[in-house]
């Protein structure tokens, strides 16, 4: 349709799979049928095990932004705290702004991560009800220390955490109900190797508790909506029935492969996007330790012609990688293993970077 | 997936064709990049037609109810009158109220147009600055006098109009610049026959001019980002790319058939509905002049079974229409005529309705 096939190794959207399409292709159903029931209920259990938690997994026909949105809507009586450190995680600030919330942002320079020492001594001012985290920051590479920074708010049990894992969503474990996270959000087109237009989400009983007090919430993103209609395997309004379709074949295909044969695969992946990485003389965005593993941001300290490598490799190669986002966009590259990748196809990525590299 | 394949005759979702599925599975692309602007620059001139406007058309990722609930956020100052007759226009007085609007209903009882009479001696109070309208009533099957509506709306320049066409865009004439209409707004999953999950709507440059004043937007339906990134045929979120490649396909297959072919071949369809209906003993829930083109609305004045006769209709010929919706479940049925469908093929499913009638 748009000519060549070029596939893609950006930070999401990534290649989706001929049989993620055949899935998405089944006849259409209606919404308020039992029909569709079934289809909920058969992703629910799955959804649930990825996400860590008993409770129900929300499907939300939008991209994740607009769950971020929904957040500080739904949420926010007091401020919002937003860490900073990254395109998303910045503009989420934006967002509560726009939202009309009082918000202020922990911030950190882009590719740092956010320090769990500084977030408690902000939290404690006692100025917060909801604090946001980006976990694995897309635009830097980042993967925030979640366990400690979910540490730190259960100390403030008032304080409600809410975590976009829209790129590390089923690339790494997530324990939602352990970690005492508020509101986990994701979206279809990363990990998950479905295309954009779906996000799934999940919120505890006390932040419903919150929002139940919270006026002007709306319809579309009302989190008590999205939880009444839930318990009848329901959504609020018309939801993307062809990728919840898509969604429940990925989620059979990832049930099959084995969650943590699934998070090894991405982490072994990560680990040769980084020996290339290194063995070719670049630097990485993110310090050691805090590294994503679903994408690796690399700082262009070669200083190469990114745009004309990009161009070459897709003309050449027929794929292409990310070459930076927001203001590091030129300083750095990034390329993705999530999804449906093999150490066969990476290995073939990488060679086609090694031989088009200016 | 879910077993046998069940064709749609209830007025949405409906029936999609493989030919869409098949353009729905168009490799992935990059939302940010030109191959994006591309695909989108594709659909643009069709939907400026079909929508009858020379301002951009929008793509939501969300169904039209997020676009509902974004047009009363982003454009009530004062109070908003909401024109209520059915589920859907009713359910819009809440969704305003939920935004924290003020806000009223111009009610008529279900199955009843809105008088513009009526309608012009509440506009007259000078306390309201939006109207909504839902074009096509999906719950009642009547279709509002459009033309009327914009005409009294004509009078009052400071009150802002935003319409609904769900379930009729593409099937009838619309002409958002002539009637001087500021929001016209649908789905995908009405007679676009596209799966739900994006909707496509158009804002007057008046209206963006009262959302420059709206604080408190938020950014996932924020008109004006919507205006700003159509400018570069980019829209402010991560969009539905798949569902937009079938948009595409199937604006050319409109274009390849002509909008008048197509209005004309959806009034034949509709008539032939009505026919059967009449030949039947039943009764039209909506009254003449104002009945949709694309469903019909058939009150139960026989007293069938309609539960019975539906589940009798999917087990012999595999389809179903719909047993009625909201407080008039039961009491009537509808029956869809909008898509791809045929004299041929809305002649099989009337058959279908005969021969499994109690």
């Amino acid at each position: 349709m748009n000519g060549k096939h070029v596939k893609l190794y950006i930070p999401g959207p990534i290649e989706v799979s001929k049989e993620t399409f055949r899935a998405m292709s089944a006849p259409m159903i209606g919404h308020r049928s039992s029909d569709f029931a079934d289809l909920y209920q058969q992703a629910h259990p799955h959804l649930q095990s990825l996400f860590g938690t008993k409770r129900p997994v929300y499907l939300s026909t939008s991209s994740a932004w607009g769950v971020m949105e929904a957040s500080i809507r739904n949420l926010t009586a007091k401020k919002v705290l937003n860490c900073c450190g990254g395109a998303f995680s910045d503009k989420w600030l934006d967002v509560s702004l726009r939202c009309g919330k009082s918000a202020e942002a922990l911030q950190v320079d882009w590719g740092r991560p956010i320090d769990p020492v500084a977030l408690e001594e902000k939290i404690s001012t006692g100025e917060f009800d909801v604090v946001t985290v980006v976990h694995n920051e897309t635009s830097t590479g980042v993967q925030n220390p979640l366990t400690e920074i979910a540490g730190v708010l259960k100390k403030f049990p008032e304080v409600l955490l809410v975590v976009d894992t829209v790129s590390s969503f089923s690339a790494v474990p997530l324990c939602v109900d352990e970690l005492e996270i508020d509101v986990l959000l994701t979206g279809s087109q990363k990990a998950l190797a479905l295309p954009p237009g779906l996000s799934l989400f999940t919120v505890s009983e006390k932040a419903l508790a919150r929002a139940a007090e919270i006026k002007d919430r709306g319809y579309y993103f009302d989190f008590l909506e999205f939880e009444k209609n839930a318990q009848k395997f329901m959504t609020p309004s018309t939801p993307c029935i062809s990728l919840i379709h898509g969604l429940v074949w990925k989620l059979k295909q990832i049930h099959d492969e084995g969650p943590i044969e699934r998070f090894s695969r991405h982490e072994k992946l990560n680990s040769m996007v980084h020996q290339w990485v290194e063995s070719h003389g670049f630097e990485h965005f993110a310090p050691d330790g805090f590294r994503s593993k679903t994408l690796t941001c690399v700082s262009n300290n070669l200083d190469i012609d990114i745009p004309a490598w990009i161009s070459e490799m897709r003309k050449r190669h027929s794929l292409i990688i990310n070459g930076g986002y927001g203001k590091i966009k030129g300083k750095t590259f990034r390329i993705s293993n999530m999804g449906d990748e093999t150490e066969e196809s990476i290995s073939a990525m990488l060679n086609a970077l090694s031989d088009t590299l200016p």
